[in-house]
């Protein structure tokens, strides 16, 4: 009898603690995020899925290339002093391109916004899968709702930083999240990545490396961007994608990666006198 | 009596599971993975950085560009005809670039090499920080360590995956860990992401977004190696990042992104027959 009693009060105890002591946790976590805000965490995902997919997901397996046909492969070759040339050329058209956050409201022919994409897309992407959809607004109401949007989160971040960090001038702090170029920019460009796609029968398949895919497709994007004289300035809004993802309809499965408001210079435009690193200090040759 | 053996068997009970419960977690995480390849974890934490660090570490501060002096932005604006001549031929020559596998073993121009990765170098980076090393190298030796390093872990994924789906024909799939390129190709850029700077002072500088940057800078790498006539393949070897990286004598805040090999096709070379999607696939207007 005694012994017994012992043994079920170990087997209860036992049991109570392996149910609590997570949920004791979970509790836990809740508590340090203040703010309801649902799609946070959803947000924060974003950055963990192309590396952690390739390792965990192993369901999945990237399409192969084994099926499709192999074609010779058809190259222009440069003389070596064009090539010198070419890419002397390439680099100082490049290294005129600045960040500009004072855009006109000048419209910009819908022609070259398409060639500029149409550049972009044709980015190499793991797998092949082109996991990229660029999203044109150019409707004056959406672009003051996506501004509407970028500047409460913004606002929600410089005063926390600033509250934790220092009081300082309300006024000066202002500027950083005041995005006018929203509204007055002719087109926004917001890029999403999409983080998984769908096979023909419905089911899930992985974009490997997506993020780095979609960056890379936006690198394109910019020299080519600059390449037709306009401006733009590199932008990721921070907790707006699935806010903006939702104003704009697009799928959860897409998740905003860069949003480039284009057009061009204002007239006052200015840029900080910044410089750029050397190529010692970039490129280390073996 | 009874009460108090009850009581104590139940502080016992308790205390084990406490303990051992996460302990228990921690066992079936390292079952997992069979093999000690201590830098595998260091390897999975490169994709998780740049949001996460946005959010959590908030002792950092992106370096202000408030201090610096601000200038005039200088413009080359082109007529709207030109605009749209412009934009369609730089996506014509993009859209000849194709992931190339096949590559000759004959030297290409240093000069060419060095005005690439300086056009790289113009890209955008978060606060400025230019997060990226490009690590050009041209050794034999090197080159042939580096591909020993890729084939091993290589061959590793591929069996692992194969021995968990499917048995087939393993001098199939052998083509898929064989990258003879890293031997042939006269030169082999690697892209390594600095993760966090340093200030003045010795203290760690948060480099923000820094994966997405570099990414862009390969974007634009990828444009201007296409524009000088040169051939690439765009890879990311899986769990190969830390072994490289030492090789190469880079510090531990330094990061393999992507690894570039690059020089002319070989005569030989093909391609798959890929298509890219069309610009209502990927584009959509509002």
């Amino acid at each position: 009898m005694l012994s017994l009693t012992a043994v079920l009060v170990a087997v209860v105890c036992v049991l109570i603690v392996w149910i609590f002591k997570p949920a004791d946790r979970s509790l836990q976590k809740k508590e340090r995020e203040p703010e309801a805000r649902p799609w946070v965490d959803e947000d924060l995902k974003d950055s963990t899925d192309h590396l952690h997919q390739v390792q965990e997901d192993e369901d999945e397996w990237p399409e192969s290339e084994e099926d499709v046909e192999h074609i010779p492969f058809s190259h222009t070759r440069y003389p070596e002093k064009e090539m010198a040339k070419r890419s002397q050329e390439f680099y100082e058209l490049l290294n005129k391109r600045r960040s500009v956050r004072f855009i006109s409201n000048e419209q910009v022919p819908m022609e070259v916004i398409n060639n500029v994409i149409k550049a972009a897309g044709t980015a190499p992407s793991g797998a092949h899968t082109e996991p990229w959809t660029f999203v044109v607004v150019k409707d004056p109401d959406t672009k003051h709702k996506i501004r509407e949007i970028i500047e409460k989160e913004e606002e929600i971040n410089y005063m926390k930083r600033m509250g934790q960090r220092w009081v300082t001038d309300l006024k000066k702090l202002r500027t950083n999240w005041v995005k006018e170029y929203l509204d007055t920019a002719p087109v926004l460009i917001l890029i999403f990545k999409q983080v998984h796609g769908f096979t023909a029968s419905g089911k899930k398949k992985v974009h490997y490396y997506n993020e780095i895919s979609v960056s890379i497709a936006c690198g394109i994007l910019l020299a080519a961007l600059q390449n037709a004289g306009l401006v733009t300035v590199t932008t990721t809004p921070l907790n707006c994608g699935p806010p903006l993802r939702m104003l704009l309809g697009r799928p959860p499965h897409e998740k905003l990666l860069m949003l480039l408001p284009v057009g061009y210079p204002s007239k006052e435009a200015t840029v900080p006198d910044l410089k750029r690193k050397a190529l010692d200090q970039i490129m280390v040759t073996v």
